[in-house]
């Protein structure tokens, strides 16, 4: 049996998406930066898409802005703040330390040009605090970017609360939704955002393709200089077929969200409930504020590696955190900051379910781990010193 | 009848493109940064891609990086050479006057942050002086980057010599390549070039995917930051089936480029030979030099806007200068660089044709264009100036 659980790192195309994407593709492939009729007919296409995608989260059209993903539109929105803040003496940025690496090798960077970022705590249950966020500010604060939903751990961020704080004292507000657009409801306007990342191939769009909404009147950088397309402030031939099918896959996610979460749900929760049966596991994050498909537990005495590569010869796609920095000996960086030890932090497991996935294959997966921990452990000479007792349990 | 002559614009994607894609779209859409073999599948992919390009260029795998286009490429190596120029103290960078406005544009950006930019005069055959280059480097100049063939009249620099002069001197040198890649033979080896972009739309694959080459040892500075992708110098899950589709449209232009040559020179000639019969009318840059596709002209007394315009009643989608700059009411500044007066460079058709493109659809144009220039001279008060004597003819 062949599973796919792993949809925080991409998802399949759905089939709108893809039919919505094979006009532009075959027949109106025109440059809709062109003045003639077919050229006009992608710009209207795009038109059609900002509309599409704005309806999506309570935004205007022209807030919409298409980039290459989510890194891009996450880069271009902190880049944005900085520069712009830097101009009224303001350099001091606060952000999250689990934010995904396209928001923390940004904030990196502009730490090397000398602004000031505070990383917030986000305690062991996965969730940033308001109180902390409020303490963090200072008068040069120019931007609070916290991300809408872990994309390791699921876990979701008081954004309301956070952008109302922002919104009150006159702070950009961004957050990275990659891991939520197409998943759970979101407005910018009652929710205070001020920019928002998407990547269209988290919600079954293609990959090479992302949103950055940014409010009327949010100053905007360029990243990427050249021709005058999206409104001046990213430039390159529109990727008209790809914007197509992220705006036909958004809407279709929206529309459908409640019975793909109906569907997600209880699978989710029975796989929470099987795997935590395994003796010395542990479930990462809080389940009070999570995003519906996502799982991530720990297993102790094994490496979270071998059990890919195991479940993997099970037929079974999962991950151990990010996608993004798989290969990566370090422990994840997430897992870290909601204070798991590093041995811990070693054995997880992220499985990512989604709308595709049917109750048949988490029994497959439920049957597979726990012979494939148990396996592991066997032959694990940590696990036999935790046995032994000659090395204490952590979980 | 339908004629599409803005293939410099963008071109129609290639069946062979459209097959490469659709399985990374619809099946093997695992993440390539994914540790299972389904994710590995997408690896592998992009790495057969990855050496597709490289060979059709004569460079080597590692040298090739995905990008979302040409234009971000473009900025990526300019942004690249400066930051590290900066390092050593050299803060001056040359290019040319009739650049496209990705490398414009950061030039301008980089100028306001305090680096010099030297732009050559392109002279009225639209071809950069060797000499001119030599003249212009200086000991602190920390890059050259000299367009492959200009986007709007077709001509091609002597990129081999200049490459050969910045080798000689150490200096860095970057090509943008986009009209040229698939149309004409390109070895970065021989041709001296450290530096080379590409995008994809260009030469038949889909819009949003390009390729930055970067020789060994050429350092890079992200413009994207984020996840480990492109051996860590381009953030974001890579765009699989446009990478894949960038790759199978590239080799099949390089395979079939003699023979698209040999079917469309003889249209381009034709077209010229035709067009040119028009009374005060104008070639556009030298001839000698020059991709197989492009013929721009001028025909004074009428607006190239007002012309566009009616050629699509006709059926006939072409330009009058680049697709970037389109809406735009300023005459094109490639055309001003080779010293079209204003008048003159307003009154401007480009008509970029390819192997898609038949006989008869070039004698639709050569039937149309005549008819609608004496219409719009007909109703052209400067025409009418410029018959009577009251205006000087100045082509």
């Amino acid at each position: 049996m062949f599973v796919y659980a792993d949809n925080a790192a991409t998802t399949c195309v759905s089939r709108a998406a893809l039919d919505a994407m094979l006009p532009y593709l075959l027949e109106d492939y025109g440059n809709p930066s062109s003045l003639y009729a077919f050229g006009q007919k992608a710009q209207e296409a795009l038109q059609e898409a900002r509309e599409t995608v704005a309806k999506c989260i309570g935004a205007t059209p022209r807030e919409i802005y298409f980039t290459s993903g989510g890194s891009e539109a996450d880069n271009q929105a902190i880049v944005s703040a900085a520069r712009v803040g830097a101009r009224h003496g303001k350099k001091h940025l606060i952000s999250t330390k689990f934010e995904h690496h396209a928001v923390l090798h940004t904030l990196k960077k502009l730490e090397k040009e000398g602004f000031e970022v505070t990383l917030l705590d986000v305690h062991a249950d996965g969730v940033v605090r308001l109180e902390d966020v409020e303490g963090a500010i200072r008068p040069d604060t120019c931007l609070v970017t916290v991300m809408f939903a872990n994309n390791e751990i699921g876990t979701i961020q008081p954004i309301r609360e956070i952008g109302a704080l922002c919104r009150e004292r006159g702070i950009p507000f961004h957050t990275d939704a990659v891991q939520a657009a197409g998943h759970m409801p979101i407005d910018v306007v009652e929710m205070n955002i001020d920019m928002l990342s998407m990547s269209g191939h988290k919600f079954h769009a293609p990959k090479g393709v992302g949103v950055l909404y940014a409010k009327r009147n949010m100053p905007l950088v360029n990243i990427i200089e050249g021709g005058a397309q999206e409104r001046g402030k990213r430039a390159g031939t529109e990727n008209v077929a790809g914007i197509v099918a992220l705006a036909a896959a958004l809407k279709e996610s929206c529309e459908h969200m409640e019975e793909n979460t109906a569907k997600i749900l209880p699978m989710r929760d029975k796989l929470f409930a099987e795997l935590s049966k395994i003796p010395h596991s542990k479930i990462n994050g809080s389940l009070e504020h999570h995003v519906p498909g996502t799982v991530n537990m720990c297993f102790e005495g094994i490496e979270g590696e071998s059990l890919l590569l195991l479940l993997d010869r099970e037929g079974i796609c999962a991950s151990s955190g990010s996608a993004c920095t798989s290969g990566s000996l370090d422990p994840s960086h997430v897992l870290l900051s909601i204070g798991l030890p590093h041995e811990v932090a070693h054995g997880s497991l992220r499985l990512s379910i989604g709308e595709y996935n049917s109750m048949d294959e988490i029994d497959h997966i439920i049957e597979v781990v726990p012979k494939v921990v148990a396996y592991l452990r066997s032959i694990s000479p940590v696990w036999d010193e935790l046995e032994k007792g000659t090395r204490p349990h952590l979980i």
